[in-house]
């Protein structure tokens, strides 16, 4: 085998484990994640499974970077097209929503789930979930500011809105995961559309000042 | 000793070990919960643990219990001699963040922790954590109804009320725990205060109809 064949069958290999590692850790948790679980689901030995990883805290913190990766593939991208502002934050609302609902996504929100389970115990593997969050808040800030300062979204600041756009998104997750509750996405779907759309309605024409919203 | 007595220090053991397990389970989970653990902490023998119990399940039980309880006695009873309606659901939602805030939580919301660990584990500690969630869900519509009807609060769906009060609450527990955002209780509070408050202030005096909600 040519070393280079044999470089890109390592990177293929690693990232066949880290896929499967991602969608395990949905269900049963990032620390739930073992070496010989995998190796016994991937038909690989546990020396080559740890071999691609080291240790599991390695392990653990590249399934969290795949995880981002995939969700910037799933919600950044179809919305990137957008118009900055109102009409991207829209965008991304949606996009992020229907890959909450997809197939793909069976043990719900990666990032959701992780929080919730290291949130409380200090280390890397915080760390990287908490900068993972951190950085989508801002995405979702920087458009909020740019609608403000386009005249879209009138008197809010940007990181409250970005604030309750999280939460909608985490209400279905744990309606949908948790109460098996269908209405879920519509529901927050519904709300964030309201918490995008409703300044200007309430001030139609310029015709008024936009109310304060928070 | 007499079996009066026997039998009370009995149930104060019980209570001792459940309220011990509810806040370890904060922080390192319903399934982290060790019959070894809870004995160590409390100086008692294992068999002395798990004889209160009989199984692990039957103590994640009970502790699901105890956090409901106190959930009840910190959140539902300083609001319960308020107006029903708008009057109610405004203290409940300050009881609530109060209560998430207070450093009685140090781990944050007891039943979102066991939600994310549990959703994707069928049995009965699942359908424990999800009744308790949908018992709140229907106390906190319930209670919006009656503002609907009262015509506090005009043209929103209690289930949608409902819903996107708790998952403010869900957001400011993910950035108090996970991000360290000494905001987010008061962002959280400020959106409350807006969703059960903003209609009222669009129609003045009732000299126009309030706009639709949801």
């Amino acid at each position: 085998m040519s070393p280079r064949r044999s470089i890109a069958e390592a990177r293929r290999t690693r990232e066949t484990i880290e896929r499967h590692a991602t969608d395990l850790a949905t269900t049963i948790g990032l620390e739930g994640l073992s070496i010989g679980r995998l190796a016994l689901d991937l038909g690989m030995s546990k020396a080559g499974v740890i071999g691609h990883f080291g240790t599991k805290e390695a392990l653990q913190l590249a399934v969290i970077e795949t995880a981002v990766e995939t969700f910037v593939e799933r919600v950044w991208a179809p919305a990137a097209a957008a118009a900055p502002g109102r009409s991207r934050l829209e965008a991304l609302c949606d996009a992020w929503l229907d890959y909450l609902a997809s197939d793909e996504l069976q043990g719900g929100c990666f990032l959701t789930a992780a929080a919730c389970e290291f949130d409380g115990r200090p280390g890397p593997v915080r760390e990287a979930i908490a900068t993972a969050v951190r950085a989508w808040l801002q995405v979702l800030a920087a458009e909020a500011a740019t609608a403000i300062a386009n005249g879209e979204i009138a008197g809010a600041s940007p990181e409250q809105v970005a604030f309750e756009l999280n939460a909608l998104t985490q209400a279905a997750n744990q309606a949908q995961q948790l109460l098996d509750d269908p209405t879920a996405f519509d529901r927050a779907r519904r709300a964030m559309h309201r918490l995008l759309g409703e300044q200007l309605a309430a001030s139609p024409r310029g015709a008024a000042p936009p109310r304060r919203r928070d």
